[in-house]
């Protein structure tokens, strides 16, 4: 039997995913709590989970170790010196090999297309922790944050995203929609937003009346929202852009006087999944208290103990309960 | 008292290695029932396994670190970067140290000569997993993975090598020998066999009535053998010489038509210990039904627990039961 | 509540590092017996311990990966390659997360201002594992392998230090002199001493009656000593300098010679951190059975441990019994 695969957020059903947000909120109150975790701790002792990264990437990194660990699992890290996907072996070879011996692979790769082939080859769940469309991780932490930052009540909020057209929003977008949250993202008018993904978004505005929007005046999409984000325009490598990109994001980075000029709401959260650069967002907002940035952080570790318990140690039954 | 090391197959008594492949069989229904993994994970409770790996390994680090784990040992990868042997500081200091904070040391190390001084100073068991000479982890598996595939019957069968003279078939040759099985190994004649193995393979012989020999026509070792088995001609860093090396070995490709002309057994297996490239062996025979070349790489993994339990837990006593 | 660090060892007071030395003499006879190793497991089970390491440190990792394993938590590495202090976001962003995910963080950096802004920031104990000023792990260590060395009784030892001035001697002086041990430096006279560890030096003494003096003369520092301590004059990375070095240390070399010439007491011992090289220590010297090298090098894994009980699994309550 073919195991279950987290790709992105748009696969999953509404109900999954709340779900999942709801696991990784009960696992942040047993590991805060320290209770049960040697019954915790038994669930998959001994077992070895895979960490195939062929970038470097701190949060994802540390959450999942730690959450490997909770678990009693030893978690295995292959970065690119360990392990070349493709190169001196085939892919499907690799993939058989390590499913083989591991329990789960965590995987954060560069292209959506790998996590597609290493999930069709592998016998055990492949968790994407990053690729270039998708970022499901952050998605479900996200939505951990948020629900924690509006008391459990996220219905009728809204997002504003004021940023790159990227695989952190493709998740976003559709994690908060499904959690009832009127989604407004702002890019550039020179950069094309996905499509697959605005379609998925229509999809579950239509059913359950919420609303989504990609405009490009900052200002348009702040108005009113309750949950500001952004991410770095300037991706590990593309340092050299630099320039280009800080004209073609002029007037996008985040300071009290946008947020004042946009008129949020007076309960606003900023949130950003970092690494953060001061050209995307000021240190008054990132350092303010109406940001939520470590305790988003923090949340990756809960969300890597939800998705593990999900797909690993309940089968990918994602709504059973804990 | 001097701990007991795994330099290679032809140290071994046949009971002492016939016991290891039984107790790789052994753990390998253990962790596949999930049965007394408490039990087995108190073992080594929070000790640690040093794998010391100048050289890149896939399959010999996760089967490592997946056994130690299974035992409730930490294993610490130390790659090339993070420990140089013999540079900064002499290599009799470097095992003195690591051996008096660890439980054993897995050593992937260049030439057999660093593996007998890292034995030589060593407080605790040195693993041999890898060097010019000798490949004792892999001969293991390959004698478990023909055990399954035989039904438990291996007297009698023919084991045919074609490719390259290696650390590999160095200790496969001697392993299969050890259990019944008449080993016919196939090289181009530009190539010597080690005399060491030739002579170690003859005493086997005399011993339990088995044959060996070295032939130079992939036909000859073919004719009528049950297990057919090669490895990669060009091994990492060598890609330099891979024009020369593909003149030299026409005509070894293993292909569904070579194996028809050299009329193998119809129960025919093929072995290979990865990671494989096209020019020793096609597609149509790596990936058939009669390959069982995943099969061996997971076997990997129980044979890595065999070695901890018989050269670890229990002291270097090959012959105690579980 | 803000943790408590370990950043260097004369902010302890004398009670509190007498205490952590009992505790490593402790953990050592716990481990060695195999005694309550589960109950010790189950301290820091399934957590996560850090290791920032900018610079390689073969002792330091083994020992720290060890004591974290003993306790339970997975140690996680983190090298130059997998984390960059400061680069792609700031030390504090950093911190903040890091700490927010694991029980500790044992840092390996350049500069003790970089221990200093990780202990500003972090929500976990941070431990200085070696950085240019200070070796506090080094200085527990040593005092409990003088102890285990002279059955206990330290008051009234000379403890020579014949060498460069540097982080480990600004621990070690301080450290043995809170034990009751009289310490004299012999250091080349065109290098300077840190004033800070002399002024703190002179408050032990007139505290504890002990001695401690700067010369440049390794006889005088040599006569009478029971404990003669060097390391490394050329660290990693400066080997360019080495020929000028070599000038500036001639007559340091610890021979048989030189130590017949000093007058060292009968039951003298002779110590040193690792890596070492013949221009600091003759092998006649370095391997003798007067030499503790390699007892004092197994000494950093229990070291390691009773700092993680003390700063971690005590909360900083540095003297309360296991």
């Amino acid at each position: 039997m073919s195991p279950r695969h987290l790709v992105n957020i748009h696969e999953l059903s509404d109900d999954e995913f709340i779900s999942l947000v709801d696991q990784a909120a009960y696992f942040k109150s047993q590991y805060k709590s320290n209770q049960n975790n040697k019954n915790h701790h038994e669930k998959l002792l001994g077992k070895l989970i895979a960490l195939l990264f062929s970038k470097r990437s701190t949060r994802t990194r540390i959450s999942t170790e730690g959450a490997a660990a909770f678990f009693g699992a030893h978690p295995m890290f292959l970065g690119r010196d360990d392990i070349q996907l493709g190169k001196n072996e085939s892919l499907y070879d690799t993939t058989k090999v390590i499913s083989s011996m591991t329990s789960c692979i965590f995987a954060r790769v560069d292209s959506n297309e790998d996590i597609l082939q290493l999930a069709e080859h592998s016998s055990v769940p492949i968790i994407n922790s990053l690729c270039d469309l998708y970022h499901p991780l952050q998605a479900i932490t996200d939505l951990l944050t948020i629900k924690e930052s509006f008391n459990g009540k996220t219905q009728g909020l809204k997002l504003a995203w004021i940023g790159d057209s990227n695989n952190v929003i493709n998740d976003l977008a559709i994690a908060a929609l499904k959690m009832g949250i009127n989604v407004s993202i702002c890019i550039p008018d020179s950069i094309e937003f996905n499509s697959l993904i605005i379609s998925k978004a229509n999809e579950v505005c239509q059913r359950n009346n919420t609303t989504f929007e990609i405009v490009h005046n900052p200002l348009q999409a702040l108005n009113n929202s309750n949950i500001i984000v952004t991410d770095t325009w300037i991706s590990m490598g593309q340092e050299l852009e630099k320039q280009q990109k800080l004209k073609q994001f002029e007037g996008y980075q985040i300071t009290n006087d946008l947020l004042l000029k946009g008129k949020v709401n007076d309960n606003w959260k900023f949130m950003h999944c970092l690494p953060r650069h001061k050209e995307e967002v000021s240190d008054e907002v990132f350092y303010s208290s109406n940001s939520v940035v470590f305790e988003e952080a923090e949340n990756r570790l809960y969300t890597a103990m939800a998705v593990i318990n999900a797909f690993v140690i309940n089968n990918g039954d994602l709504l059973k309960k804990n």
